[in-house]
């Protein structure tokens, strides 16, 4: 075992688009688990969108992380030495440490991975926080009908692919934005989608939509915001009902970002629409993680991984999310499972 | 019994605010009832801010108003003549009829007005539709509970004045949103509001809202839109609800109104935005107008009307509205009953 831990910290509360100066890399020893606790070297770490906003000050459903503070991500590593947890060393775990080699953690703050459920990177893709996020949004808010159409923005991304799968399972019509031709093969040939948007090949949303959605759109999980989401608001039937999950494309703007006002849209259609956050719903969280599981077995879900390689890697991983370079879940592989 | 009837007509689509050229005074015989219909003489007419979308050409929830034809409202009149209907000459009648002196009309289209229950022109307010669009929008969509914080805005007009009221009965603090001291003067002293903002002497609503609503909103009924309710929305606690039932502030925009983008506010809170239309609720009518009654019987609902005289003031009464010009239901006094 290395002595050295490297750890990011937030050195610097971006204004905007984080870059350099708002990640700083320190290496201190590696910590000693204390009484109940577990020391993890990390294997895989999770950057996530909504990470952007606990870099900020504001207020926000989660509190801020503080400046000179380590970054926090979703883990899934290996514990090393335990001292009176209840996991012993070699165990597989997931849970919120650090951007970091290694970290201590509480047992109690820690879930173990079963590696015999799949890749134990899944942990933090399709059966972990991303996949929870689509299973409770698209059930239990965007509640996609058999004849509808639901329509999702951030497609390819961790949550908004399997969002559409799950739609799909529900016999709804299927349409996806996404930002590559590429992602919309994706899209529509391996996830079975009935239509993908390049949205970086037009700038006119709605025409797009009028062929992808003719009947309009029932049910939208978006993950964007934005012009998308105008376009979107603009074929809402009915009765529509949307999820807001996610506004990726509006976190990193300086000024307040302003659009067209849409709420006697909302009138028009008595449509709903309601924001979420997946740890509302930590009580069914087995429930999700089981009924994923057992689709990702069947073959009825299919997800993908980008994965960047080395600690060094997350600050540009973390970036990226917001140029839309992965395709799936954006992972960071930090170490080599030693088992 | 005259033999000349006035009728306006839509003589032009408006570009924003309707004006003059707007509206076109028409004179024609009375008409004559067809079999099963009845010849109506208004006493009362309705003018709703919803009307301002029917000028348009563009969709709506219901089909526009054509260029030539008559003005459609809310009116409470006396059977002149009954061809076979289920009316009898003097039979007082509500329905949706013309900005006109006499309308003809089928025996289905109309409802009794029964003078024994109060005013007859409350069948156009607090017992007719803005009453039941109140009591809908605020028991089932803005559900405010014992402990709440419930703000409405256009707190003085037709609908918001009875849906504050609501609001109270379920024990929530009532705050409102009006344009004149005299309206909030109404609120708190008449209808028993706990704050009155009058939105005209600041252009802070959220440093008003600090103060009326130092809890934050929990319940927000919306009949105006814009620049309020971005500040309301900015006060919104974790599982609000927001009812729309109009955007007053905005039916007369001559570009598309713009403003902040507010959706990330939703996922912080989890708050479900819902736009409704009370003729969704056509089959609880009865049980709204009932209970309605009863608490305006008892005194537990109070209400205002604003009447201007003649058919002629129609179309300044209709402008009126986007002025704030009423206080509580704006009438229209076409003419006298003759029973």
């Amino acid at each position: 075992m290395a002595d050295t831990n490297r750890k990011y910290l937030l050195a610097k509360r971006p204004d905007g688009t984080p870059d350099e100066d708002t990640f700083e890399l320190v290496e201190e020893d590696v910590p000693e688990p204390g009484p109940g606790e577990v020391l993890v070297r990390t294997l895989y770490l999770s950057v996530d969108p909504y990470m952007r906003g606990r870099m900020d000050a504001g207020e926000s459903y989660a509190d801020p992380w503080e400046v000179g503070d380590p970054l926090r991500a979703g883990v899934v590593g290996e514990v090393v030495e335990s001292n009176g947890s209840r996991f012993e060393a070699g165990d597989v775990v997931t849970g919120n440490l650090h951007w970091a080699d290694y970290a201590t953690a509480r047992g109690s703050e820690l879930q173990e991975v079963n590696p015999d459920l799949g890749p134990i990177s899944t942990a933090l893709g399709v059966l972990g926080m991303p996949g929870r996020t689509a299973y409770f949004g698209t059930r239990e808010v965007a509640e996609p009908k058999a004849g509808d159409t639901f329509v999702v923005t951030g497609a390819a991304g961790a949550v908004g692919s399997v969002a559409g799968q799950i739609a799909k399972r529900s016999g709804a019509r299927v349409v996806g934005f996404a930002g590559s031709d590429e992602k919309v093969a994706f899209l529509e040939d391996d996830l079975g989608f009935d239509a993908g948007i390049n949205y970086k090949e037009t700038d006119d949303y709605r025409a797009a939509l009028d062929e992808a959605a003719p009947d309009g759109v029932d049910s939208y999980f978006d993950n964007v915001g934005g012009p998308i989401t105008d376009a979107v608001f603009s074929k809402l039937n009915v009765d529509a009902r949307v999820a807001v999950c996610g506004q990726i494309s509006l976190y990193n703007a300086e000024e307040m970002p302003t659009g067209p006002r849409k709420l006697g849209k909302l009138i028009e259609t008595r449509a709903r629409v309601e924001g979420f956050l997946v740890g509302d719903f930590a009580p069914r969280f087995e429930e999700a993680t089981r009924r994923l599981g057992e689709w990702v077995a069947e073959g009825e879900i299919q997800y993908r991984e980008t994965v960047t390689d080395g600690l060094e890697s997350a600050p540009d991983a973390f970036l990226g999310l917001f140029e839309g370079e992965n395709i799936g879940k954006q992972l960071v592989k930090v170490g080599e499972r030693e088992a």
